[in-house]
C-alpha cells in the first residue's frame, strides 16, 4: 500500500524521498507543490482545533538549541537507542527492531532496554545480515550534534521535539497570555532526530514537523470545563492495566467517563484525547480505525505520568501512533527552573504559588499526511482516487476544456480566472483527453473538475463533476464562484450544484 | 531604535531573543502568539507577489543535507568566513569586520578577500579588545555540520539557504509543472549558518527563514511577457559601475527600460526587481526608503553573473540587504548535473537541448518582519503605534468593555464571539484602563478597537476606533461583522464604517 501511495505522490507532487539524484537518504522526504499546500491545508485544521485564542498562543522557538536546555530537560542522559554491531560484518542493528523481528515481540521498546538486552543474549539472536555473534550492546545519543561558533566550545543539538521552546519560554507566554491559568503555548514547526535505521518511509523520518501544545494547568484545579464540548466523543481505548495483561481488544469509553472511571489522570488529558479524536474523523479516519494506546511505564518517556498514544490502524504498517498524549506533570518547568534558576511558580488566588502541570498532546504532521493520504485512497474502474476531505484537498477545482481547439481553450481560460480570482485554489489543464485530466485530478484529490464542451460555447454552461462518485451535473458559469463557494462550506450538495440551473 | 523596537516586541509577543532563561545564545530569536501570526501573514503576501499558480510551484525540502550536494554546488569551497585570532587576548574577529569597523570601510565583504587580508597587514590593524597583534587569517566554513546514522560517516550539514533544494528536484518540479518552461520552483523554509559573531538581533541570525524562488528559463528567450506588470514601477539604482565609482546616489529609472539600458542582464530579473519592489511596498516601506544596489564582481556568490540587493533604509542600522536578486545563469544545476550525473537539459521546440538559466529573488523572512516593524513605527503624545498594513496585522480587532461591571463584560463577550464565529482575528481585554487597552492595542498594532460602553446597553451599538488617527465612530453591533469585512478589504474607509447607521 505504501508503495501505491508513494507511487502516485511523487508523479503527482504530493511528496517523495529527498536526495533522489544523489541516490537518496533516508529518513528525509520532500513535499511537493500539492503536497505543501496538503501539509498546509492539516496544519490549519490542528489550528482551528486545537488553538483556543488567548488561552492558547502558537509560538515559534529555534530547531538548534545550546547543549544546557538538553541536559536539564533529561535529553542528553534519556534520548538514546541500544544498538548492537555484528562482530562479523559490522552491520549495526537497534536492539529493539532486533527484538521485534528475531523473536516476533510487537512495541518491543515498551519493554525497556534492561528486558530487551537480556531477551537478545538469552535468545542467542544472530546478525540478520550474515549469522554472526553480536557484539555488546552500546548507546548512542539520537540527536544531531553541532557546534556553534567559531572555537566549537558551544555545543548545541537540532531539538528531538518542539516541547522544549514552550518550556523556555513559559514566563514569556504567561505574561502574553494576561497571566491567566490555565493557558497553553503550542507550535508547529521541525524537529530532528538521528534515527538509527528509519525504516518505513515518511513514517518515521530524520526531519520532520510536528505540532505539539503544552497545556499549563493548576493540578489542583481538576474540573476542565470544556470537557463536555468533547464529552460524547466515544473513544476505543487500551489501559495501561490492559497492556500489561496483554488484552488486545480495546473497550469503547465515552470521553467524559474516561477520568471519571480512572483510566485518565487528568481531565485536561481527557479533554484534548477527545479533541484528537474528532480531529482525526475530519482528517478522514473512522472510528474504528482509531485508538489510545497507554504507555506501560518501562514505554515511557523519562518525563511522563501518563502517556496514551493516538493510534491509527494503517493498511501498510498496521497499528502506528499519530499523536502522544502525554501528562508530562511539572517535570519539565522544574528541571529548566533547576538548570536555569529561572523562577516558573504561579500565584493562586489563595496566594500559595504552584509550578503548573502538563498536558501534552503531539502529533507528527508527516504521519497525518500519510495517514490521510491512505484512508481516503479508492480504486475504482483501474483508477486512483484520493478522496480527501473537501477543505484538505489542496486543489480545489480544476478546469478543463474538452477539446483543444474551436475555443474551448480560451473559454476554459475565462472560467479558470473567474474562479482563480475569486480566491478559489484552482488549476488549469488542457492538451490531453478527458480522460486522462480527470485521471489526474482524482489522484490529486480534486473534489470539484469543470469541463467546457462545445455546449458552453453556446449556452455559457459548464459540466461539473464529482471526484467520489463521477456524477455529472451542469451549471452557469457565472454562478460558479457563489455556487462553489457555497458547495466547499458544506452548504449545499453535489447535486444542488446543479439545481438551479434555471432561476438563474 | 531597535532597542525601543525589541523593548516593544518582546512585551507584546512578537519576538525576543531564545533562551532567555540560559543568558541567550546570539544569533536566535523566538516569535511569540502576535510574532508568529505576523510573520505567517508576510508569507502569504510574498506568495500573492511571487507564487504564479501553475508556473510558479512551491516545494519543501530537508533543511539537513548531506555533504555531496554541498560539494557538487560550491558551498564547501566558498561558503567561509576569514577570521583573525589575537595573539595575546585570543579573541576571535571577522577580518570583514574590523575592516569595517576599524578602518571605517563599508561593505568590506565586497573587497574581497585578498583585499581585506592586505588591508589589514597594511594597516597594521590590533586587536579592539585588548591591542594585541593579531594572528595570520584563518578560514571557517560557516555552515554546521553534523553526521548522520550511527558510524558518523556520513557528513551532512544545515543548509545555509533553501535554494540548493529547488536545483536537485529541477526535474520533479518540471514535471509537476506539465513539462512547461519557463517555470519556478520556490520555498518558505528555515536555514541556518555559523555566523562567527552575529551582532544587529534579528537582522544577523544564525537561524532564520527565507523565502526563495529560482526561476527557470531559456537564455534564448529573453523576453519576459510579464514585465509590463511591474513596468511602470521606479526604482533607485545603484549600478555596478557607479558601484566601482563609489557614487552613492542612485538613479532613478523604471523597471520596464532596465535591460534595454542594460543596468540588468535579463528581462527576467527587472521583472522580479519590479514586483519585490510592489511587495516591499505593500510591506509600507516607501519609495525612498528602497534601492538596488549591484554587487561588484568581488562581492558576489560564487555562482552570481549579476546579483542586485534590495536594500531598505533604517533607523536603527542604515541601509540593509532585504533581498537578493541573483543571476545563477546555469551555474547551479549544471554544477549538480556534474555532481550527480543527472540529466537536467530541456527540449526547446527545434528540439535542441539547454540547460535552463535561473533568476533567483531571495528574501530573510526575519529581517522583513523587522523592516516592516520598524517601517510602521509612530509615536503619538507618549503612545507606540505599529501602523501596520491592515493585512499583515496579526490581531485585526480588539474588544474591550470600558468597565468592568453592570453587565458590559459580558456585552463585550458577545461582541467578541461575534466577531471571532464571523473569522476575524480578534482579541478580547478586561480589567484594565481603557487607555491602557487602547495602548496595547496599538502597540500590538490592532487597527480597530471596539468598545462597549453604557449606551451599548441601551441601542445595540459600540465605538469603534482607529489605531492611526485615534478616531471613533459608532455602529451598529449587528452590523459590525459586514462592515469591518467591507474596511479590512479596502472597500469602505473608516469614517464610512460609522456612516450607515441610520440606514441600518
Amino acid at each position: 500500500m505504501y508503495e501505491k501511495i508513494l507511487e502516485i505522490a511523487s508523479r503527482r507532487g504530493f511528496f517523495w524521498p529527498s536526495f533522489e539524484i544523489y541516490g537518496g537518504l533516508s529518513g528525509f522526504i520532500t513535499y511537493g507543490n500539492i503536497g505543501t499546500k496538503f501539509k498546509r491545508n492539516i496544519e490549519d485544521l490542528w489550528r482551528t482545533f486545537f488553538i483556543k485564542p488567548q488561552i492558547i498562543l502558537e509560538i515559534d522557538d529555534p530547531i538548534i538549541n545550546p547543549e544546557k536546555v538538553f541536559s536539564a530537560s533529561g535529553h542528553l542522559e534519556h534520548f538514546k537507542e541500544y544498538l548492537v554491531e555484528c562482530s562479523v560484518c559490522s552491520n549495526v542493528y537497534r536492539a529493539d527492531h532486533l527484538v521485534e523481528e528475531q523473536l516476533k515481540i510487537e512495541h518491543a521498546e515498551a519493554l525497556g532496554s534492561e528486558k530487551i538486552i537480556s531477551l537478545l543474549k538469552k535468545s542467542r539472536v544472530k546478525c540478520p545480515q550474515c549469522g554472526g555473534a553480536l557484539k555488546e550492546p552500546m548507546t548512542l545519543l539520537t540527536m544531531f550534534q553541532m557546534t556553534i561558533g567559531l572555537k566549537g566550545d558551544e555545543i548545541a543539538y537540532g531539538r528531538p521535539e518542539t516541547a522544549q521552546g514552550m518550556f523556555l519560554n513559559f514566563r514569556r507566554g504567561f505574561q502574553h497570555a494576561h497571566e491567566k491559568m490555565p493557558f497553553g503555548l503550542a507550535q508547529i514547526g521541525k524537529a530532528v532526530r538521528n534515527e538509527i535505521s528509519p525504516r518505513r518511509g515518511i513514517i518515521r523520518l530524520r526531519e520532520f514537523t510536528m505540532m505539539e501544545l503544552e497545556f499549563f494547568f493548576d493540578p489542583k484545579q481538576e474540573t476542565c470545563p470544556w470537557l463536555r464540548e468533547v464529552g460524547d466523543e466515544e473513544v476505543n481505548i487500551i489501559t495501561e492495566e490492559m497492556e500489561e495483561q496483554n488484552v488486545k481488544t480495546p473497550i469503547k469509553e465515552k470521553i467524559i467517563n474516561l477520568s471519571d472511571i480512572g483510566y485518565v489522570k487528568t481531565e485536561w488529558q481527557s479533554y484534548f484525547m477527545g479533541v484528537s479524536k474528532k480531529f482525526l474523523k475530519a482528517l478522514g479516519v473512522q472510528d474504528e480505525k482509531q485508538r489510545f494506546r497507554a504507555h506501560l511505564p518501562n514505554e515511557r518517556s523519562h518525563y511522563s505520568a501518563q502517556t496514551y498514544d493516538h493510534e491509527i490502524l494503517t493498511e501498510a504498517w498496521g497499528w502506528i501512533e499519530v499523536a502522544g498524549h502525554a501528562y508530562r506533570t511539572d517535570y519539565d518547568l522544574k528541571a529548566h527552573q533547576k538548570g536555569s534558576g529561572a523562577d516558573f511558580s504561579v500565584l493562586r488566588s489563595d496566594s500559595s504559588r504552584f509550578v503548573p502541570h502538563v498536558i501534552e498532546p503531539s502529533f507528527g504532521l508527516d504521519r497525518l499526511v500519510y495517514v490521510t493520504l491512505e484512508c481516503s485512497y479508492r480504486r475504482k474502474k483501474d483508477r486512483n482516487i484520493f478522496a480527501l476531505p473537501k477543505r484538505l484537498a489542496p486543489i480545489k477545482i480544476s478546469v478543463f476544456p474538452l477539446v483543444s481547439k474551436d475555443g474551448l481553450p480560451e473559454k476554459a481560460g475565462e472560467v479558470y480566472k473567474l474562479l482563480l480570482d475569486s480566491g478559489f485554489p484552482v488549476d488549469y489543464e488542457e492538451g490531453s483527453s478527458i480522460g486522462k485530466m480527470y485521471a489526474r485530478a482524482d489522484e490529486i484529490g480534486v473534489p470539484i473538475a469543470v469541463t467546457v464542451d462545445y455546449r458552453s460555447m453556446e449556452d455559457e454552461t459548464v459540466t461539473l463533476r464529482d471526484r467520489d462518485t463521477w456524477t455529472q451535473v451542469r451549471q452557469k458559469i457565472k454562478l460558479l464562484p457563489k455556487i462553489l463557494d457555497q458547495y466547499f462550506k458544506d452548504q449545499i450538495t453535489f447535486r444542488e450544484l446543479g439545481s438551479n440551473l434555471n432561476i438563474a
